[in-house]
C-alpha cells in the first residue's frame, strides 16, 4: 500500500516538532529512477501558499526527483520569509539526496500565517531526519506524517498488467473544487514520459479530487503529484492505466470524504439527463454547497425544497417545475412537486444519495459532499488556537 | 411606524391556523390612494415559489391596489394547484376590497413543498378576517404576521419635506443575494409615477438588501414592495426620497442582518480600494460566504488566513501578496503576511468590522453577513419537522 507499494520509490515520515501534539509531521518520498517523470495539479485558489509557488515551477520540466511535505504549518502569506523556507527545504532535501533543488516540490498544510523562524529550522531538521530513515516500506509513515485533523491515514495501491500504482492523501476541511486542503502523491513504476503523466494526472483527478466539495471553501496549498519512474519496465496500456488512475484517485477522494472534519453524513450527490456534463457539475456543486440542504442531512430531513432552491441558482438548463429529486431511493420530488412522503426516506446512514433527474439531455455527474454539522461548526471555530 | 405610517394605507394581520404556534400568519396591506402606484423586486432564484410567478404578472402595470403576505407555508413547488392557491388569495382579497385580483401582489414564507388544501383554506379565511380588521394603525400587527423565525416584528418609518416612507419586513435565514428570504413591505405618501417607483426601489434594493448575505442561500420567495399612493399631495425631491428610501431599507437589512437564525455575530465586510464597485461586492460576498471564516468569527478567532483564501476564489483585481486585512480596528494581515499579534483582537462584541484594503481602486462596498454557529446549524437541521 501507499506510495512505496510501486517498486523503486522510498519514503520516509517523522516527528520534526511541528504539531503540538508530538505526532509525525514531516514526510519525504523518494523516486529512485530510473525515470523522474513528475506531474502536479494545484489549487485554483488565486492566493496560493509558499510552496505552490516554488512546487509550479519545479514541475515545468516533468522531472521530480522527490516530494517533501509537511504537516503542522501552511507556510502560506508568510512574506518573502516564507518562500525562502520553500526553497531552502528543497535545497536541504536535494543536498541530502545529491539530486537538484529544482527537482524536489514541497507541500505544506496546516494554519495559514504560520511558517516562522522556528517552524523553518523543525522542517529543515525534519527533512535530515526523514532522509535518514527512507526506505522502502516508508509509505505508510509518510502518510501518517501528513495528517492533520485526519483521523485515518489515507493510503491506496493497484497492481495491473505487471506496473503498479499507489498513492497516499490527507484533506478532512476545506475540500473544495480546483482540489481541497487535500495534499496528494501518487507513484508508480509504469513508463510513462512526462506530457502523458500530466495528460494521465488531469483526467484523473478532474473526475474525482475536482469533484469532492466538502464545505465549499478552497484552500490555498492543495497539490496532488504524480510520479513515474518506470521501474517495471513496462509501458502501460494508457487507457487501462487512466482507468487504474481515476479508480484510484476516486477511492481517495472517497476516503477523503468519509473522514470530513465533523461529518455524519457521506453525501453522493448524482444528477443525471443533464444537458452537458459541465450543467450537471454545476448543478451538483450548488446543491453541495447550500448550507441549509446540508444542515438539513445533518437533521436527517429529506428536505427536497432546499435541492431545488440551489439548483435555482445556477444557469443549468433545466425547468424548475419539471425535476424530479430522490434521496436513498425514495422519490420526494416530481415535476416540481411533492411525490412520495418524508417519513419514508432513512436518512440515518452516514452514506447519503441524492438523485437528481434534470430532464434535459443525457450527461451526468456525481458530485461528492458532507453534511454541516455541530462537529465542523467547532472544529472550525477554534482551529488557530 | 411600519407600513401605516404614511397617509392612505390600512393594514391588519390575524390568525389563521397556519403556523401551529397559533400566532398570527396572515396580513394584508392596502393602499386606499388617490395613487395605487406599485413596484417590486423579487428573488433572481429561477426555482420561483408561486406567490412570486403571480405577483410578477401583477406589478407589470405599476397598479398595485393591496398586498396579501401568509407565514406557515411558502406555496413554492406545490404544483398546478399551488399556482391556483396564489390566484385565489388575490382573488378573495380583491373581491372583499372591491378592486381587480390583478392588481392584488400575494408574498407566502415557510417551508418548500407545502401548500395543500388545508393550507388554502386557512389562507383563504385569514385573507376574509384580515380585511374585516383593516385599520390605519395595523402596520404593527401586520408586521408580527409575517414573522417566522425572527425574534422581533421588523419595522420602519421616516418622515421628510411633507412626506412619510413606512415599512415592514421578515427574514432570518437563507438571506442570500438576489435577495434572501425576506418578505418587504415598503409604503409613502409622496407622488411617484410607477416608473419612479421601480427606478427607487432597484436603488435602494441594490444597496441594501442585495448586500445582505446571512447564508449564502437563495430563497424561492423574496419580494420587496413599494406602495405610493400621493396622499400627501407632494411631490418629492427624487434624489432626497431615493437617499430616504436607501436609508430605510438599510435599517431594515440591518434588522434582518440582527436577527439572522442562530447568529452570534453580526459581521460587516468592507471593502476599499476596489477597483470597481462590482470587485468590492465580489470579494465581500465570497468572504461573507466562507463557512471556515464564519466559524472561526463564531469561535472568536481573528483567522485573516481564511479572509485571503476567500479572496483568492475572485476574479477581482487585487494582488493576494498585497492585501491589508482589519478585525475590529486591528490590522492582522500586511501586504500578504502577518501584522499586529491575534491576541490584540477583541472578536467577542456582536458586531464584527472586517476591513479588507485590496489597493486596487477608488471603489467600495460593504457587505453584511453572519457568523456559523451551533444555533444555526441546529436551526436549520430539522425546519421541515
Amino acid at each position: 500500500m501507499s506510495v512505496t507499494a510501486p517498486q523503486g520509490f522510498e519514503a520516509a515520515g517523522v516527528v520534526a516538532g511541528l504539531k503540538s501534539t508530538g505526532k509525525p509531521d514531516v514526510a519525504v518520498v523518494v523516486n529512485r529512477g530510473p525515470r523522474k517523470v513528475g506531474a502536479a495539479v494545484f489549487t485554483s485558489n488565486r492566493s496560493k501558499a509558499n510552496p505552490i509557488i516554488w512546487s509550479q515551477e519545479v514541475v515545468k520540466d516533468g522531472v521530480v526527483e522527490a516530494v517533501v511535505l509537511n504537516s503542522g504549518g501552511a507556510n502560506c502569506f508568510t512574506g518573502a520569509f516564507g518562500f525562502q523556507t520553500s526553497h531552502l527545504t528543497a535545497e536541504h532535501a536535494a543536498d541530502l539526496l545529491g539530486v537538484s533543488a529544482g527537482d524536489v516540490v514541497v507541500c505544506s498544510t496546516g494554519l495559514i500565517g504560520s511558517g516562522d523562524e522556528v517552524f523553518r529550522g523543525k522542517v529543515l531538521a525534519g527533512v535530515e531526519a526523514a532522509v535518514g530513515q527512507l526506505s522502502a516500506d516508508g509509505g505508510q509513515a509518510a502518510a501518517e506524517a501528513i495528517m492533520t485533523t485526519d483521523t485515518v491515514a489515507k493510503t491506496v495501491a493497484v497492481t495491473r498488467s505487471g506496473w503498479t500504482i499507489g498513492g497516499m492523501a490527507k484533506g478532512a476541511g476545506m475540500l473544495a473544487p480546483g482540489l481541497a486542503t487535500m495534499l496528494v502523491v501518487l507513484t508508480t513504476d509504469a513508463e510513462l514520459d512526462a506530457a502523458e503523466a500530466h495528460a494521465l494526472l488531469l483526467r484523473a483527478t478532474g473526475q474525482t479530487f475536482d469533484r469532492l466539495d466538502s464545505d465549499g471553501c478552497m484552500s490555498t496549498n492543495d497539490q496532488v503529484t504524480l510520479l513515474a519512474n518506470g521501474a517495471s519496465g513496462i509501458r502501460p496500456d494508457l487507457d487501462e492505466f487512466a482507468a487504474a488512475l481515476t479508480e484510484l484517485s476516486d477511492e481517495l477522494a472517497r476516503m477523503l470524504q468519509d473522514d470530513a472534519e465533523g461529518a455524519s453524513h457521506a453525501i453522493s450527490i448524482e444528477v443525471v439527463h443533464a444537458q452537458d456534463e459541465q450543467d450537471a457539475v454545476e448543478v451538483g456543486r450548488a446543491v453541495a454547497r447550500n448550507n441549509l440542504f446540508k444542515a438539513a442531512i445533518f437533521g436527517n430531513d429529506p428536505n427536497w425544497g432546499r435541492v431545488l432552491a440551489a439548483i435555482g441558482t445556477t444557469a443549468a438548463v433545466f425547468d424548475p417545475y419539471d425535476v424530479d429529486v430522490w434521496m436513498n431511493g425514495v422519490r420526494v420530488c416530481t415535476a416540481g412537486g411533492p411525490d412520495r412522503p418524508r417519513e419514508e426516506v432513512d436518512l440515518t446512514p452516514r452514506a447519503t444519495h441524492v438523485l437528481i433527474d434534470l430532464k434535459a439531455g443525457e450527461a451526468a455527474a456525481t458530485i461528492r459532499t458532507n453534511d454541516l454539522t455541530h462537529d465542523y461548526v467547532h472544529e472550525n471555530s477554534a482551529y488557530a488556537s
